[in-house]
């Protein structure tokens, strides 16, 4: 099955395009567990018990495992092992590099890791993506638009502007349908624009929850392809009331948002 | 003691710009180690055992370690325990993120690997760098321009070009001296018109050795500011003849060459 395949069955079984973001601070966890490698990674395994039915997708951000080394390194594999095969799972990396190690990259993370796609920054161009998106059943997220302020910086630069340009080299990339684009959902009217533009390719769409970004938006863009994820990270796993039932409460609240 | 200065004495006292990059690929390495992660382990024991007495810094590439899992992050934390304190040591890490994220990359690169620079990748702008200058021992070398041919495609995008607008953010943000750039050497009319126009930055300079960059301009922009790295990697790790004799002797050659 190929990664846009995996991701619509996973959208439609589950009805939603919700993507639980797993990026555990040890200062914002509750209590009950220690500021620790051993605390962080009961956190995480609590967070997906109680989420694994209704969402579609998790996305690890590598840097909230990497502050604890090689021990960061094993929960990952650990917690990747634990989610039901039918779920899509990101791994929010935001690697690239010259071919030659972008090689490497894509084995740690799509082989060994097992993750179905990464995040990638097109800085270095295509070769960087290029080895990412060798086989159907993965594939990568582009940044492209992103929901922080000074993303602007220089994605706004140029005529047309770089995010536009970023969005053309992918979209030549995608001849196995494994390629989609991170579009932050912090200016709604940028990511109707880009899915008019490029009607194929898959969105990962950040900044929808703490951010406060757009959430008609977001979902009109997933629904024009049936296919997409929204991520919510400390709006569901930090949500206001007691654990577990506030990610519960809060990851059904985002599930009916995003509903399909 | 700042970032430059630490930079600037190894410089000094090694008497060149070297920079050995520590790329440890299974396929290449002499048939004598393991293709493991204790094969490439041993192997990068044996590179930095016969180089640091004549090289000023080395450089990590991440990728070539991330394949191991969370045996390749033990292996980088031993390495990096076994090289001089006097030595330069960047992670080639290309990370960037949202603030947030990179508060935690900075930790785990240059808190806990205890890395004195790691290289960012800019797409995200100045909030995904500052985390990782906060502090004038520890800094950063940004992505400016790269030395593979896909590189053109954002770089040079644009008016004034991409990289120009990279390197006016990074001069912005190096407050601290702590702020250099990623100069490939593919292009040497490129090295010398950003040595001019940003003319304290020192530069980390890759595409030298098996990708055929300019010598002379990059030794040139070196000497400018008597800081810099030239990164021969492959050049030095695979050169030709018996291990660890060629070894020595290619990076003997390099350290010829990159002469302060």
């Amino acid at each position: 099955m190929d990664y846009l395949e995996k991701l619509k069955n996973s959208n439609r079984s589950k009805g939603n395009y919700l993507c639980v973001g797993v990026d555990p601070d040890p200062e914002k966890i509750p209590s009950r567990f220690e500021k620790s490698a051993t605390g962080i990674h009961a956190f995480c395994k609590e967070l997906i018990n109680v989420t694994h039915d209704i969402t579609p997708a998790y996305k690890f951000n590598l840097a909230f495992f990497e502050i604890w080394g090689s021990k960061g390194w094993s929960i990952l594999e650990s917690l990747i092992n634990q989610i039901p095969d039918d779920i899509f799972i990101i791994g929010d990396a935001k690697r690239g590099d010259i071919g030659n190690s972008s090689k490497f990259y894509a084995q740690a993370l799509l082989k060994n890791l097992d993750f179905d796609a990464v995040t990638i920054n097109p800085y270095l161009g295509s070769e960087s993506i290029t080895p990412f998106i060798q086989q159907a059943e993965k594939g990568v997220f582009v940044l492209c638009v992103t929901s922080n302020p000074s993303g602007r910086e220089l994605q706004d630069h140029g005529e047309p502007m770089l995010y536009i340009k970023t969005a053309q080299i992918c979209q030549k990339l995608n001849q196995k349908n494994n390629v989609g684009l991170v579009m932050g959902a912090t200016k709604p009217e940028q990511l109707l624009e880009v899915r008019k533009n490029f009607p194929e390719m898959p969105f990962l769409i950040p900044g929808v929850g703490s951010q406060g970004g757009a959430v008609d938006a977001a979902v009109q863009v997933c629904n024009a392809i049936e296919a997409g994820v929204i991520n919510v990270s400390r709006g569901i796993s930090y949500a206001q009331g007691d654990f577990p039932d506030n990610i519960r409460k809060s990851a059904e609240k985002y599930t009916e948002l995003f509903k399909k």
